[in-house]
């Protein structure tokens, strides 16, 4: 291509300081290093986790930095000894990268990948700890190592998910992060089974992954739980087939659900981040076995508790990072999934915006009428 | 026998109050009524939590009671529907019930067993929620299902393991919790791979179980974590192959694991009650796949906390009760690997006393000088 070695000038939606509007600027990105991709975002979506950083109260959260990681687009250039993609592949940027040779890939255990995340957590690249992105001069941070609120971002090779060039890039782009972070939570890490009585709590798109993912196990009951009862409509539509809202009942949430269930739920799943939500969602479950996987991020330096005897009478507590699926190997799996059907991702697309709108974009998501909200980056 | 449908009068040690020295009594045991098991106890050994119900923390604890829980001995009758145990029968009582019917027992995935648990957790036998065991006409309750701080004793059918005649009864009265639960804990709720790095959070018997459970699972490092260095040379004996005293240490003792170990252990068990090492425990555990089991017995109201993010970064939460083991059906079993020498039992035991200086043996359990103190309880 034209660019290949050129640094390219575009848009991008810069995140000065916490809390601030995002600006739209024309950004500088560098050509891609050795072992790094250059990617053209066609569509991102936006994720509760951009939005808080943006917020300011991660304490990682380094500014002015691009924020995004939820997206999908073309390979424009490579930078040496790239081989995995080339320019034109059409691609989805992974923030859990997938090196296939560190402790944890060999592990056969876990899809968290030790390669690149010393370099994406303080928002530079591997090759020399510098940022790609700059502005006149200025370098503007990375972000999870995808940056996707930008036309063009620099990503390593490890977090670069080739899929097939016939599926829908403004669709798929959701592949990178919800809607697996839900599927993959019941799939791989509850692994749920035939028969099993499901809690989801909050109904989001990734509360509602999960239901779409708990119906495909083969789940006898699922039961959505949410403050908005609004939600109940379209949450049959992906699976819940009962609805509690916590502000009905007088007693805590954990015992409306043990007494609607003879004792308990077999698996739950904690779709929010607020942590007095996942101690409930573990003590709803049954005991002997029930299983509840947190899956929300909760602000940092909160913390979870319990007491032990709900562990030792046989309840177990887990956690899922994009929803235990190995992002290079998998993501391309799941866009076939998409593409034969088996899986919905157009249902999730509330709406649809340009780059240039992205801060009305956050704003319908704070207001909870927004499952995804997909940016053409280009128009 | 004789004494069948009898009342019978005997020693037993009763708990009057909490923290007062136990007085050996005359009691009379009742007959058992239908589904009831009245039991000789030959040989009984003490164990924390009959110390903890004694001291008064526990809020379920009932007084005046006669307390004991690893024990051995020969059936004197049996009430009608009995069927799986005669008089003369070797058993073991267990504390855990397995009765093979209910929701728990059908699951295939727990060995908590739901069928008498209404009884045996308020001190009373299920045929008419009454105690078996009196003074002058004074009720005495029962204590966990299994009373074994008295000559005779009578549990419920569902709670009587039947054992090979041939065991010494005097060793394998520890197959009643204690080793179990540490050797279930590794095989049964955490599943140690060979090569795994294992830590273990106490090495007091049911620590020195999972350490020989470890050794037997094929893990390539057995870390033993006590703040009483001397433990060392005894925990080799069982597998121990490193040791760490935290008071040896300025940095928390989940760092000092962390950095031992490249990143963490694999498997690690808290075998105190100590809710702040159940997080140690935890937080030692290797990103991705780390699992930690809470073995010991936490004080009432106290709870274990922890940053979600340890969950989310795909360390697992889990607790053991008996150590997974399901009552009748596995401790005959366990009975059979002592026999074939396959699971160690005599060294644990460290001192013989007789039920007349119980209240001696209770005080070298607390001075930690002691693994395991069999009573012979008709000396």
């Amino acid at each position: 291509m034209a660019t290949q070695g050129q640094i390219i000038t575009c848009k991008a939606a810069v995140a000065w300081e916490a809390n601030k509007p995002l600006v739209i600027e024309d950004v500088q990105v560098a050509p891609p290093q050795a072992g790094e991709v250059r990617i053209k975002i066609l569509y991102t979506a936006l994720c509760h986790t951009d939005a808080y950083t943006w917020s300011g109260k991660d304490p990682e959260g380094l500014f002015p930095c691009i924020l995004g990681h939820e997206a999908a687009g073309i390979v424009e250039s490579v930078g040496e000894g790239v081989t995995e993609v080339q320019p034109g592949d059409h691609v989805i940027p992974c923030y859990q990268a997938e090196c296939g040779e560190c402790k944890f890939c060999k592990s056969g255990k876990t899809n968290l990948c030790g390669k690149v995340r010393a370099a994406t957590g303080v928002g530079v690249m591997m090759n020399d700890r510098k940022s790609r992105f700059s502005i006149n001069g200025k370098p503007i941070y990375h972000f999870m190592g995808t940056s996707t609120f930008s036309q063009y971002t620099v990503v390593h090779d490890v977090s670069v998910a080739k899929i097939d060039p016939a599926a829908p890039l403004e669709k798929v782009c959701l592949l990178g992060c919800g809607v697996p972070t839900g599927l993959g939570a019941v799939w791989n890490t509850a692994k749920v089974e035939p028969g099993s009585i499901v809690a989801v709590f909050g109904l989001g798109t990734v509360g509602l992954a999960v239901a779409e993912g708990a119906k495909a196990a083969g789940a006898s009951r699922i039961i959505g739980v949410d403050i908005d009862s609004k939600k109940f409509d379209i949450a049959k539509n992906f699976g819940v087939t009962e609805f509690v809202n916590p502000k009905d009942h007088d007693k805590p949430i954990q015992q409306v659900l043990v007494d609607l269930t003879d004792g308990g739920v077999d698996y739950s799943f904690e779709c929010i981040g607020n942590v007095s939500v996942m101690r409930a969602a573990l003590e709803c479950c049954h005991k002997g076995w029930g299983t509840s996987v947190i899956v929300g991020v909760a602000a940092s330096g909160q913390e979870i508790s319990t007491r032990p005897f709900q562990l030792v009478t046989g309840r177990v507590w887990k956690g899922t990072a994009f929803g235990g699926f190995k992002s290079r190997s998998q993501v391309p799996w799941l866009v076939d999934k998409y593409m034969k059907k088996e899986i919905k991702v157009d249902e999730y697309i509330t709406h649809n915006m340009t780059l240039g709108e992205i801060n009305d974009a956050f704003h319908l998501m704070h207001e909870g009428v927004c499952l995804r909200c997909v940016l053409d980056v280009h128009a």
